[in-house]
């Protein structure tokens, strides 16, 4: 199977504002095809760069994918870098000029010279007609590659890659049957879930392993490729069920949904409903929580106790219990979760205490967070140590409140 | 001066999912030094590929900045394939290693041997210490140019950038004078205020103006490139003096300081506190507010009242009231907002009610919020309409409710 890079030329997207966006289509394209896309380049309208990048491109990749540059004006230079990189001329084509200037008269207008430069095409190539716009595509087998020009804008390039691209690709590439398995993971830092997993995952290349990280939300791709669907299957089987049996409690995601998705899932199972109480979060744990469309059928609101006074006064939390333990202790995590529940008389209530930083209050150090869990049978808590700034913490923080939810509904044991 | 290329590292980027951000940062720092970004490449974690790029990448740009691919696992190959694109050993430095042991040991983890690899480093590079993360970055002076390592992550690539990178950069390039003027406005679609101010801004090309959108934030840079200082104030005030006056009460800050943080500043200046009551939102609002570090001077906390029963139970809302104007409605939003005051005795309170959709319940179209303001003197509300889906609805009605809050404590009269 041949690998693919993308070129997508325009100084525009070299700019902090612009970025490519045409090459994930075709990423989604040519993955669903089997080919992976190993590098992606962004060049300016500049000749000798991209010539030299074209011929880079084709020592490793057999599909080189060009977007842009197909312009009429001196800066579109695309086909003169790849008429360079392959060494061949550029051919005028009398039929493609009369097509512009056809299309031109269509709308009332004369063409101008200039559009003539849009009429030239590699020697050898096969022309991609452009339905929406005057650039032509190129298709160029080069060497057992392919080089294919696509014009920039989206609008001319997917129709012109659907149409003209896409039956090239399935005529020429082996067939192969994509499978994945997709695991979302909280609890663990990046490195102590690999330590956990790559003795598993590392035994094999197929299917491939690709391990995403952010604060508290950590996810494993496995991507099979084989000839037969069964054998994919049988595969991701292989790799993917010891390492669900290591990832254990803290695999909370088969799908990709977020973990506020997942427990908003599971409270309209148990019917029941939930409330919040929350400090040093500021509302993050609702907020999130009501990112999700219908959250409204199992989630009341709740409080936001910022003040120590707020706990007392909206939660009936005992001010000698702050006090005697601090705001950010297990005990009041307990009686906010505990006021929570009773005054909204929700089934479950979360609550979050904690030092998000960047001085601590309290007493306790900075990244010290409580998570208190209220619900029909019990209240308790869990203490939680975090490094990293505030947004860090708080993110952290909320993370841990949603999973403790996660694990108290579905019953799993604390280890 | 000198052309740059930033390689983003990572076969996540390589998915149609992700895109690599960290290069429109990079390139609006570089630019504003003076220097151009000629290519940007992204690479899988691979090593022989990424060699190979290094290696092309040197063989234009006299800075080559590389992002990513510093993590301790197998499949962070940064290090190694830098080292041999410019063909030295890696070395490595017990201090790293003992400063990542200490990180670990501060939060009660015990660092994993894997962690290791991060202590290695190109022979010669100077380290860029990384203050919020393990990896650190590297800087390697090599044949006259400049190869730079960074971690991938914005949180920790960015501090590293601006406390490691430029002061090398700016002591190494030639000098030049940047000034700049920022602006930050809210309350405008940003085709409306690039009509707005684009007839001032377009006769100029030093200063140069950029324009950088998200939902209800948007931002005017101008940055002028003179030889002297003078020259370059002058120029700014001269562009930015009538814009300024165009945009009015729309902008809200001169520092790039987000909203949250105005009002933060201006509640301290009044000695007031403030509350809040959520409703579709969720504690959107809290939690932007409790994002600045102090808040709590100011801030004392609030309600989620997403249920039309809490409404009622935590703020003393009258049923009536939600009966016979619905929940969505000016006066349910003026009621709210008194509640939260009354109940936590703060200064001022903040409430939102709306539509995020994706479906009505209240019988106003989606997308429909009001925002309401209580103080000693009066209580009102504002109706919006907005655009959008579920997330930039609930991002808008925030910044908007900031933005009330903003105009109220400098009392600022609705137009």
């Amino acid at each position: 199977m041949p690998d693919a890079e993308i070129i997508a030329v325009g100084s525009e997207m070299l700019t902090s504002q612009r970025i490519d966006t045409n090459s994930l289509y075709l990423t989604d394209q040519l993955n669903s095809l089997g080919v992976e896309v190993r590098r992606k380049l962004i060049v300016g309208d500049d000749r000798m760069l991209l010539t030299a990048a074209v011929r880079q491109a084709l020592e490793y990749a057999g599909i080189v994918i060009l977007t842009g540059g197909l312009g009429p004006t001196e800066d579109d230079v695309t086909r003169e870098a790849v008429a360079a990189a392959l060494s061949r001329p550029l051919l005028f084509h009398q039929e493609i000029c009369d097509a512009i200037e056809e299309r031109f008269r269509r709308r009332q207008r004369k063409m101008a010279e200039i559009n003539k430069r849009q009429a030239y095409v590699v020697e050898g190539a096969e022309i991609l007609p452009n339905t929406n716009g005057t650039a032509p595509g190129q298709w160029i087998e080069h060497q057992g590659r392919s080089v294919v020009l696509l014009p920039g804008p989206p609008g001319e390039m997917k129709p012109m890659f659907e149409a003209g691209c896409l039956p090239r690709l399935i005529q020429r590439l082996p067939t192969q049957v994509i499978r994945t398995r997709f695991y979302r993971v909280t609890g663990f830092t990046e490195s102590d879930l690999d330590a956990l997993i790559a003795p598993v995952y590392t035994k094999y290349a197929n299917p491939s392993t690709t391990i995403l990280a952010s604060p508290g939300d950590i996810q494993v791709h496995l991507r099979a490729r084989c000839e037969t669907a069964e054998e994919a299957e049988r595969l991701l089987a292989e790799v993917g069920t010891p390492i669900e049996k290591l990832l254990g409690r803290h695999l909370f995601s088969l799908t990709g949904e977020p973990l506020e998705a997942i427990v908003g899932t599971l409270l309209r199972e148990l019917e029941a409903t939930l409330a919040v109480a929350e400090s040093c979060t500021g509302g993050m744990v609702g907020e999130r929580i009501t990112a999700v469309p219908g959250s409204s059928n199992y989630f009341l609101g709740g409080f936001i106790t910022y003040s120590d006074l707020l706990k007392t006064e909206l939660l009936g939390v005992d001010p000698a219990l702050i006090e005697q333990h601090s705001a950010v202790s297990n005990e009041v995590a307990c009686a906010m979760a505990q006021g929570a529940r009773e005054r909204t008389g929700a089934t479950f209530a979360l609550s979050i205490t904690g030092e998000a930083g960047p001085e601590s209050n309290s007493g306790v150090p900075v990244g010290t967070v409580f998570v208190g869990f209220a619900g029909p049978d019990a209240t308790d808590a869990i203490r939680l140590g975090m490094p990293g700034d505030r947004t860090r913490i708080r993110g952290f923080a909320t993370q841990a409140a949603l999973d403790l939810l996660r694990r108290r509904l579905l019953r799993i044991e604390e280890t």
